[in-house]
C-alpha cells in the first residue's frame, strides 16, 4: 500500500513534489505535520480537524503507551478510529519524549550546558532497551525496541518509527558514537519486528549522529542498507540555523531519492527554507499550535501577538489575505477580546488559524517547486 | 419585529409551545438558552455553535462592558456580528453579575447565612444605581438603569433586561420590600430609556420580590401595567424545588398569557419539569457547559461521570440515543481518555455533548406538550 512518489523534481534545487500514498489516503509534499501528541490535536477537535487538510498529523507512542495504552486504542479499532481521523498517522516510538522529558529540548539544554534537567526520567539504559519513569504514575516501564513496534501496531498509525536514542546535544564524541551505533542496532531490530508482523504499515529510518557530520554520514549509510520505507532525520542537527543547514546539505544527497524524508520537530519558516530546497518532504512540529495558545499568530504580514492592546480595535481579519474558517468569521478585536477574557476558544481559533497558515504556506511551497521559482 | 405566538396551549397544564419573532429569527418555545457570558459559549466556538439549534444564547452585559467594553462591540457592529452569530441573543443588565458576585450565588448564601463573601465588590447603592468594583481592574464603576440600557443598546442583542436588584435570600422583609421598590423605579427609569430609542430590540421586565408571595405578586401586578415585551422571573425563588414550585405556581398565572416568560439562571431538569407546565418558554443556565468541563456528561440514561475508571474501555458513544457530532463520531473511551490527559477537547466536546442533550430535551418538551402529555 505505501508508495511515494516523485511528482515533480525542481530544476533549481533539490526540492521536489511528491505524494506518498498510505492504507488511509494520500500526502501530498512537501507536508506540513501537525502534532496530536496524545490522539488530538490541542485544542482543535475533530470535527474542526476534518475540515482542516491536514494530510499527515503525528502522535506520540510515549503518551499514548502510558495514556489510555496502545491495547484500549487497539481494541477501540486502532488510533484512526479512536480519535476519529480518516486520514494518514504518523507514530513515533516512544524514545524522542522519553529521552527529551529526561534531558530536556535542544534550547533548554544549550542554556543549562548538558545538565540533566530533571527527575531522573531516563533510570538505566541498556542493550535491551530504556529504562524510565512514568510521568503520569511514577511507574517504571522498560522501553524495548520490540515493545515500542508492539505499541506502534497496536496504535496502528500508517507510519511508524524505530526506536532510537536521543543523545543530549553536548555529549562527548565517544559516548555519542556509542549511543549511534546502539541506536542502529535498536532500529534494525525495530525493523525485524516490523518485518514480521507489517500490517500495512510503513516504517522510517531515524538518521542520527548528532551534530558530528562523520557520524551523520555513516548513519545514512548504515541504514539506507536497510528495507526502510522512508527517512527520518532526528535528534540536535546544530544550535542554530546555519548549522543545520550545513548539516542537511551534507546529509540529504545522502538518502535515497525514491523514498520520502522527513524532519523531526522542525516547522518554523527559517527551517522549512532550509529543508525543502534540500528535497525534505515532510516536516512535523507543535510551534503552530503551542505559540497560538500563547495568542502569537501566524500571519503574511508576519507574527502577530494578539493580545497586544492596539488589537482590541482593529475590526477587520488578523490575516486579510487568510481564508481560514477563523478569518472568514471573525476579527482581530474578537480574537484579541477572547484571550484577554481567558476563554478556551481564543485558543482554539487561533490554533486552526495557525495550522491553516502552515498548510497554505506548504501548498504555496509546492506552488514555487512546480513554478521552479525554488 | 419583536412578537410572540403561542401556537399551542396543552389540554393538560399551563404549558405551551410558542415562536418568539425577533430581528435575528425565531426561538420555538419552550427552549432552552445555553449561556454566552463573554460573547461565546465556553469551549465552543461560533463554528461549533452555527452546528447547535440554539435558537436563543445569553450574554452578560456586566462581563462585555468591563471586556472589550460595549462601546468596541458597537463599532464591530453589534454583538452578533462580533461574535459571530446570526440568530438570536439576550443580554441581561449586569445587575445579576455585581450582586452575585457581592453577595454569592444562593446555594453558598444558604450557607454562609447571608454573609456579604467578598472583596465589597458592590461600594454603594443608591437610587441614582449601583457602584461597583470591576472585578476586572478595581476600578469603581456606577452602573444606572440608563447606562445599563445605553450598554445594551450598544451591544445589540435581540432582547435586553432591565437593571434590577438582585437581593440576597436572606434579606429582612422590610429591606426586601424597600430593594423591591427600588427595582421597580430601576425598570421603570430602563423601560423609558429603551422605549426613546428602541432599534427594534424587545426588553423584558424581570419580576422580582424573592420568596415572599406577597412581593412577587405585587411585583408581577406593577411590572405587568408597564409595556414590556416579555417577562423574567428573576432572584431567588427559595431554598430548594418544592419552594419554587409554589412561587412558580402562585405567581405564573399573574403574568400576561399572550407574552413570553423566561426563568432567569435555570435550567436543571427538574426545574424545567416544574417550569415548562406552568407555561414557562425559555430557561438561561450556564450549568450543562460547566458540568461538561468538569466531566459530567448529561443522557438517556442519566448523568455520566466521563473520568470513571470504568470508562476508560467503553468503546460505544456516551449515550446511543444521541445523535449529537460527538456521539455520532467518538466513544465514551477516547473523551475518558482526552479527560484524563487534560487536553482541551476534552471540555469541546463534552459541552457539545451537553448543550445537544438540552436541546433535544426541549424539543422533546415541545412534542409532549403537542401530544397533550404535559
Amino acid at each position: 500500500m505505501f508508495k511515494f512518489e516523485c511528482l515533480y523534481q525542481s530544476k533549481r534545487s533539490a526540492a521536489r513534489i511528491g505524494r506518498i500514498h498510505t492504507p488511509h489516503g494520500v500526502i501530498d509534499t512537501p507536508h506540513f505535520v501537525p502534532v496530536a501528541t496524545q490522539g488530538t490535536l490541542k485544542a482543535i477537535d475533530s470535527m474542526h480537524a476534518s475540515h482542516l487538510d491536514m494530510q499527515l498529523v503525528f502522535c506520540n507512542t510515549y503518551h499514548l503507551m502510558l495514556h489510555p495504552g496502545a491495547e484500549v486504542i487497539a481494541a477501540a479499532g486502532g488510533i484512526h478510529t479512536f480519535m476519529g481521523r480518516s486520514q494518514p498517522i504518523i507514530t513515533d516510538s516512544g524514545g524522542f519524549q522519553i529521552f527529551s522529558l529526561a534531558y530536556g529540548g535542544v534550547t533548554q539544554e544549550l542554556k543549562s550546558k548538558g545538565t540533566k534537567q530533571q527527575h531522573g526520567s531516563v533510570l538505566k539504559i541498556t542493550e535491551e532497551g530504556v529504562l524510565f519513569r512514568s510521568y503520569r504514575d511514577g511507574s517504571k516501564v522498560l522501553l524495548t525496541p520490540e515493545r515500542s513496534i508492539e505499541a506502534q501496531k497496536m496504535i496502528g498509525a500508517d507510519i511508524i518509527i524505530p526506536l532510537d536514542e536521543l543523545p543530549p546535544y553536548h555529549f562527548d564524541q565517544y559516548a555519542l558514537h556509542r549511543s549511534l551505533e546502539r541506536t542502529h542496532r535498536w532500529e534494525a531490530r525495530s525493523l525485524a519486528a516490523h518485518r514480521s508482523d507489517q500490517r500495512g504499515q510503513a516504517i522510517y529510518g531515524v538518521i542520527h549522529g548528532g551534530i558530528d557530520p562523520v557520524l551523520r554520514s555513516i548513519s545514512a549509510q548504515y541504514l539506507t542498507t536497510l528495507p526502510f520505507d522512508g527517512f527520518a532525520i532526528g535528534g540536535s542537527l546544530g544550535k542554530d540555523h546555519a548549522e543545520m543547514e550545513r548539516m542537511l546539505t551534507m546529509l540529504c544527497p545522502q538518502l535515497p531519492m525514491h523514498m520520502p524524508r522527513h524532519l523531526l520537530g522542525m516547522g518554523d519558516v527559517r527551517s522549512l527554507d532550509i529543508g525543502i530546497p534540500l528535497g525534505i518532504d515532510t516536516f512535523d512540529s507543535a510551534y503552530p499550535t503551542r505559540c497560538a495558545r500563547h495568542g502569537t499568530l501566524l500571519t503574511s504580514r508576519g507574527v502577530v501577538k494578539i493580545t497586544k492592546g492596539i488589537y482590541r480595535t482593529v475590526h477587520t481579519a488578523i490575516d486579510p489575505e487568510c481564508t481560514c474558517m477563523v478569518c472568514v468569521r471573525h476579527t482581530a478585536a474578537y480574537l484579541h477580546h477572547l484571550f484577554k477574557a481567558y476563554e478556551p476558544t481564543a485558543y482554539t481559533l487561533a490554533s486552526i488559524h495557525n495550522i491553516q497558515y502552515m498548510l497554505t504556506l506548504f501548498s504555496r511551497y509546492r506552488t514555487a517547486i512546480a513554478e521552479d521559482r525554488l
